[in-house]
């Protein structure tokens, strides 16, 4: 039997993992890093220092690098998105009964927390049939990118009392504003989504990098400075070769902008 | 000068909390304590075992307790939370200007993330005029409640590159389901908000006393679980003398729901 961990890690600061995250780390046998198919090699290498710093000498777990599958590009997206998961979780099907073939435990590092627009949970849904065995899933809930963005802006990501939209940059080109919200988070933008918005009466606070050394935050009202984040985000994914940025959007009746009793 | 760190904690396993924030914990000179004020002594009584656990033998943290003012019961909601955060800020002034009145390092212990429905950023906000002087905050996120709950039930906040309206009880009274979400999570609710809704095609993951040991999770559809829901709520409140509950809320198509690829 199979017991695999999907380990929250945050979003590149060591020191947001959390004690959980640090033990499961240590209590699995086997840890299955994906080396490729990630937005870059800083977020590999990130997991590499993770296992690194964290794991105890006394430490039995074996770490396993892999190549994780492409993502077809089709013109089916859900389509798409389905056959790559298939295909990932058959490689972490394979590596589990290369490595573990009495079964045991087997970690995968998540960044931010596997609950936010993230395939894990999915892929390893899809695991027990492949295995053909029980394969028992637990979550060690992790930082993610939004309360990196709003510690480092030091602000509430709620306005007082008021609902928050969590969406994507593809939801909101398509859909505008949402009707019910007062707060709205963008993750998963490739860039410039909040075009689609008429700027007016609304702040936005955006971070690149979140939680890494090179961490960026622009904030102001988005007619003042959605230019200015365009062009650093530019010149940003120019330097650094590619970038990971989110935003929130409020919309400001008064000037302040606050968050719950 | 003072500089004042808001540490999320998560929401009572001490398990949640990150390296951050056991360094933020070390390095204050003076870690305030709310004792009262509280829905129950089994938030104070963790507070108090974190700063017993992770305070170093080294460290030179003081814990001060204080009571925390109680809110006024206003016709007002606004004003009255706006009353009762201007009393804390006092509280908190005053303590300051007591303990380090040559300035220093000042940690507060947040429930959950300091980010999500709480009310010390705004209270923070409040103290340079009190103080009479220069106040610098940062925020050291924690885990939240709802990650608690999705980790536990092993789900994804959202549906498959899907939007999450996150909301309080008292909004789902009042507007029903919000038009552009196919995800809702329900915050700060005194009790079976989701009564309000038409239950027909809604799965619920419900949890209370997230992250503490005696953490109750429930889950299936609206229409069948709702009522063992408000049952085991109330019969836990009685048992325990206070609830602290939450819950997702998704539209169900063809039987599945999933998250982002």
């Amino acid at each position: 039997m199979i017991h695999l961990s999907l380990i929250g890690i945050g979003t590149g600061n060591p020191e947001h993992v959390t004690l959980a995250a640090v033990r499961a780390l240590n209590e699995a046998d086997l840890i299955l890093l994906p080396r490729k198919g990630e937005a870059n090699s800083d977020l590999v290498d990130l997991r590499r220092l993770l296992c690194r710093n964290l794991l105890e000498a006394s430490s039995r777990t074996r770490v396993v690098e892999f190549d994780l599958p492409r993502r077809e590009a089709g013109t089916d997206y859900l389509a798409a998105v389905d056959d790559w998961h298939g295909a990932i979780a058959a490689v972490w099907g394979e590596l589990m009964a290369t490595h573990l073939p009495q079964g045991g435990r087997v970690g995968l590092l998540i960044w931010g927390d596997p609950s936010l627009y993230d395939s894990s949970l999915r892929i390893a849904g899809r695991l027990g049939a492949r295995t053909g065995g029980e394969v028992a899933v637990d979550v060690v809930p992790g930082i993610t990118s939004l309360q990196v963005l709003t510690a480092a802006h030091r602000i509430p990501l709620n306005a007082l009392a008021e609902p928050v939209q969590i969406t994507t940059g593809r939801r909101l080109r398509e859909r505008g504003w949402p009707s019910d919200a007062a707060s709205v988070a963008v993750m998963l933008d490739s860039g410039g989504a909040f075009q689609a918005l008429p700027p007016e009466g609304l702040h936005i606070w955006w971070g690149a990098y979140l939680g890494m050394d090179k961490q960026h935050l622009i904030d102001g009202p988005l007619a003042e400075v959605a230019a200015t984040i365009l062009e650093r985000r530019a010149a940003l994914r120019e330097r650094h070769g590619w970038i990971m940025d989110i935003y929130l959007l409020r919309k400001i009746s008064g000037g302040e902008c606050n968050e719950e009793g």
